[in-house]
């Protein structure tokens, strides 16, 4: 267990949530099949709460987030979350609204690579937890649907209008999310939203293949190599490159900086201790 | 009219522009067939004037620019603004250079969508106009041609290194703005530039399909979705969600919010007010 | 010369490098052909230098940067950096990657157009070097390896994390960085890594002709292109717009821009002075 942790107790039973947990891969499963994993209070708040934690106990090299059943996940549920937000004052909608921006920064933030296995359908807040992370698995006939004007809502959601821009252009940023119509994987892997497509069924599976791949690796590296990205999106070229500079010189006093040359040298493959 | 009209009056007539405004639709034409379109000091100064207008006055839902004749804008002609300006001192360059970004800025932070309807050549200031636009309905046979430096000046003109880099990449922006070489539909919708490709003869029409269904939508949920994916590209991600939040409580409480849950509830298709 | 030369002395001899000046383009050749053109503490030096030294003395239009033998650039040399570094505190790691860095920025910040010439690998600080260029002409036997991770330290090495995003967007920035794996060119140019393809064997010839191309053009309009594209991605709109402005309106006082004005007057090509 990390030393950074305190008096504050991990939470043992996620009731919102699938978690599995294996090798620094923790597998997490939204699971309401029976409505194409649309997302409650309880989901948001369980995802806030559960990512706030792994990014303190050490233990998770990988995150792998996916869907149970037909789809990934629909988006916010229409009953519970829209038709429950309708009744309710400023305060608790900015509770609300706050609440999902805060899972999109800790899908940026947490210190560990987050893969998500989309299949069928990432509709609205789906959609968004798919971009947030870093990498998204998509199977061929996968969509995406950034459909929050079609709610009568602002297309620029949980950070949509900050990360769609960055990762596919404000060409096309500007028309998936004014316009809200779906995206199939097709034009998804052309627009550069898709990392690594996926055969239909098969998600899962190269998400799982991806996320050994990442466990067995360098975690320190990784985790530097996000963090940068993520804090460098917001920084100017002069301040990036000093930012680089401090984190390598950090890394080359690594473990696995001596272990890569020691195995080069030796003819062998690194063993990596991921610090 | 809005209650945020103060004394200031509307003008009656655009001379160096061609208006037409129909159940939330502006459509402004450049209309100097005989010229390609070429921009005159009218020209901008109307740009800049009406688009200021049409954000106060709250009666345009979405804006359709065009050119009339042969193409869409060549940019500015070679008599009246070259010519014209290798007689001027430091201010009154700076007075035109200035109007022409302002033109600029008031495309991108306008309340509601741009639609470029581009045909024939979209060259210089022609192709910025374009580039500025939130969706681009493109001609096959259309081209864009950032061609400043073909005339001695920067490529960096009126806002375009800024925005192309954010469109298609800061190398393939690079590329079109140093050399200045013609990028024809096919290119241009490889890298993004376009948001609705059409047949020849078909930009206005395509364009107008778009504006009707724009104008038919749900208003303030674009009109937010174009003012956030304009203030994001500028913002960190922590304040963009911290944007979105409030930007999405405050639209919860709209009229069109209720209006989509009841439609769901019912069982039919909603009926947009636009707030 | 310039008059913004002082007391400084000019290198004669540059040891690390190959340095042909001819015309207004400056060729620089990494030239250690039996190592992939590795990278040592001496190459990275001189590249810092020299460019210092070519943004001051006014001579250089056009910066050709390319490799000796099989390959653009293998990256920091496995023995002579790798193994180095392993011995140094933290005051000379600190030194060592502070100044790759600094060979990134003044790619970025020259005051005339780089130009990459990419045949076989161009791996680690190699495929930096090649990001931070302004053109890439790649053959289409080439590929890219941003192999960061697999030596054990982060993806975001000299700037790649802020530069890589805006060049090929986050989604396969991510990619690329976090896994490390080659990119070959098709690859590359799909994700818009390429400005100008080459056949096997012509990088340099095609990478020449351009050089010749914006040699023989407006210095000064392509200068102030590259400056504002480098800086405006730092930027926000309002002030983009208002940098465009001011210097739009000093080129327009420029003798290139008047010669523009004559040459299409009298019907005649341009003669660049470049001023």
């Amino acid at each position: 267990m990390s030393p950074m942790l305190g008096s504050a107790t991990i939470t043992e039973e996620w009731r919102h949530l699938l978690l599995e947990r294996a090798g620094g891969i923790t597998t997490v499963t939204l699971n309401r099949p029976d409505k194409l994993n649309a997302l409650t209070f309880g989901a948001y708040a369980d995802l806030r709460d559960l990512l706030a934690e792994l990014a303190l106990d050490g233990q998770t090299r990988v995150l792998v987030l996916g869907g149970a059943g037909r789809g990934f996940c629909s988006g916010g549920d229409v009953d519970e979350i829209i038709g429950a937000t309708l009744a309710m004052g400023a305060c608790d909608l900015l509770d609300f609204t706050r609440m999902t921006g805060q899972v999109v920064r800790a899908l940026r933030e947490c210190p560990f690579p987050v893969i998500a296995a989309v299949h069928g359908v990432a509709a609205g807040a789906g959609a968004v937890l798919a971009l947030a992370s870093d990498f998204r698995v998509v199977e061929r006939s996968a969509r995406f649907a950034f459909l929050f004007t079609k709610v009568g809502l602002s297309g620029a959601d949980m950070g949509a209008a900050y990360l769609l821009p960055r990762v596919v252009g404000l060409g096309h940023a500007t028309r998936l999310l004014m316009l809200g119509d779906p995206v199939d994987a097709d034009q998804a892997e052309r627009l550069g939203l898709v990392s690594e497509p996926a055969e239909d069924g098969r998600a899962d599976a190269v998400a799982a293949a991806l996320a050994q791949r990442l466990a067995e690796g360098p975690a320190l590296a990784y985790r530097q190599t996000k963090a940068l990205l993520t804090a460098e999106l917001d920084m100017p070229l002069g301040a990036s490159v000093e930012m680089d500079a401090a984190t390598q010189a950090l890394l080359m006093t690594s473990g696995d900086y001596a272990e890569f040359h020691a195995a080069f040298t030796g003819k062998r493959p690194p063993k990596w201790e991921g610090r």
